[in-house]
């Protein structure tokens, strides 16, 4: 049998277990140039709150009673295409359930040994690609800049503060708690990290970076975005990449009230999706993936475990509680 | 005498006249490489109201007890400097006063004959510049896109939405009032105008532009961003311009709350101010003479006299009641 996670109702602020459906099914028989896959790890993204809701977005809203979306790694269990065979590791986004019948298309083929499986799907998957394409495009860092990241012991931030280190820029990350901070400053390698549970960010913000911010990357919006705002450059970037803190309102978004900084600094508000670089996701992944061996860039991984857990496991984003890019393994390796 | 109106203390809100002091003073005695300029119009824009605030933008404020800074075009009524004449005519920022001893550097000699004067500190100033850098620059308008303008009828907005014409752009305006409506689009050609003192500006932009919005060039800020943001196409350009509704605000400026939708399109909002283009100020107002001179760019005039009505004067950018580029004649040409 195939256990399938499936949306069951739109969520009204934070997501309850009753928007979502564990249904038993049996598992999917092959159509021709189709391949069975069983599902290792599934990806737990921020943006699987937003396809959760009606309404146009980058991508088409989950359907109610649909597999929900999700991206994936996992193992060929038997194949209808002549470029798959059975035991080959792959990725794709066939969504939160057990097993799946896959067009070879939709399929990439992975190579498991020199990496860990979940590398593929988290620093060289979308939240890597992200990262990546969105401070080198929309931020374009320069040496000696100073580069500030919200969300930055996540799975996109950390990644953000490391490349950045890589192109030789100053970083300073925002992180909710010590042990959190800690790991920027003292494994990753940022300048400094501020902890805004504890800290007056605007204060820290002055004290670390008087010079200002060149580059404000961020994941989180609300609050922190204003205040990044007062303390940019001339010329600054801010890179929407998400507004993790504004995901389960149910009041209107709080906009940025210092945007104005904007016109004073004629610095530039851009937002970026990672989709919109597929043509290049392979030379990005090939140079990430240097990195990663090189020991340049780390990847630190939170694993939960059953697809029953899937709900747990996707609230721990928006409190905070992974520690590292949230995975959910639904089988052995 | 020399009349001069100078700062008397930092309005809160909305400008009182107490905050204005009307002085009389000798005229100014010159040095060696100074003129001696009568004024005769004095250029009266939204970026005043900044001018008179404490701390950090993008020029430094005017001083309590100073001049009050203003674009200015006079005429020369003695020099000691060798590149100017008794009975030419120049531009400059000698600010609100009557009578200025201004060094020859700081003056622009400009050809009265062929334009009006005051076309120097309109269209061919730092307003029509604004415009025409903004839009092009960072707008970045192409052939068959669709350009929204707010403050349509405004010097900056009637400006943008002319340039955008002759770019090959569809131009839809936001103005308060239906005589400037019918100006924008019966004088000026663009293709509709939104009264936003009578219209439902979310469903008239829906309604005359369901492809949505390429570039949008705000002059206004407040609830329109809001608007304009709702309607982005992929890819657009925010040119934030001024947020007239916003400064003479008391309470904390309003976000745009709707600043996610940068995101979901991959948009871009950017802030612009024109002395960053001074190097090409030259090569921008020769084109837009061009343009003024073959009948495709018009320029429409709100004059007022008299320094002593400075204050009442600035009051009609905030409410609206000005009706063209507002300027303040001193002197008879």
């Amino acid at each position: 049998m195939n256990q399938q996670l499936k949306l069951a109702s739109r969520p009204k602020g934070t997501p309850q277990p009753s928007d979502f459906l564990l249904e038993s099914n049996p598992v999917p028989v092959l159509k021709d140039g189709e391949v069975l896959v069983k599902t290792i790890y599934i990806s737990i993204d921020p943006a699987m709150r937003g396809w959760m809701n009606e309404g146009k977005s980058y991508v088409r809203p989950v359907e109610i009673g649909e597999v929900f979306r999700a991206v994936t790694a996992g193992k060929v269990i038997e194949s209808q295409h002549p470029d798959f065979q059975e035991g080959q590791y792959v990725t794709g986004i066939w969504g939160v359930q057990e097993y799946a019948a896959v067009k070879g298309k939709e399929l990439l083929k992975v190579d498991a040994k020199s990496l860990p499986l979940h590398t593929y799907i988290a620093t060289l998957g979308m939240t890597g690609l992200t990262a990546y394409f969105g401070l080198l495009d929309s931020g374009q860092p320069k040496a000696g800049e100073t580069v500030l990241v919200s969300g930055a012991a996540g799975a996109v931030g950390s990644t953000v503060g490391q490349i950045a280190k890589i192109k030789g820029c100053k970083v300073i990350g925002i992180a909710g708690g010590e042990d959190k901070c800690n790991y920027c400053v003292h494994e990753l390698g940022f300048d400094a990290c501020i902890n805004y549970q504890t800290e007056d960010v605007r204060k820290a913000l002055k004290a670390i970076a008087p010079e200002g911010i060149d580059i404000y990357f961020d994941n989180v919006g609300g609050e922190l975005l204003d205040i990044a705002l007062q303390q940019i450059r001339f010329k600054a970037r801010i890179v929407i990449c998400g507004a993790i803190s504004q995901y389960n309102n149910t009041e209107p978004v709080k906009g940025p009230a210092n945007y104005l900084s904007l016109l004073v600094n004629r610095a530039r508000m851009e937002g970026i999706v990672v989709f919109d670089n597929f043509a290049r996701y392979g030379e990005a992944a090939k140079e990430m993936a240097g990195w990663l061996l090189e020991g340049k860039l780390q990847s630190k991984v939170h694993i939960e475990k059953g697809i029953e857990n899937f709900h747990p496991t996707l609230l721990k984003l928006f409190s905070g509680k992974n520690f590292g890019k949230l995975i959910l393994q639904v089988s052995e390796e």
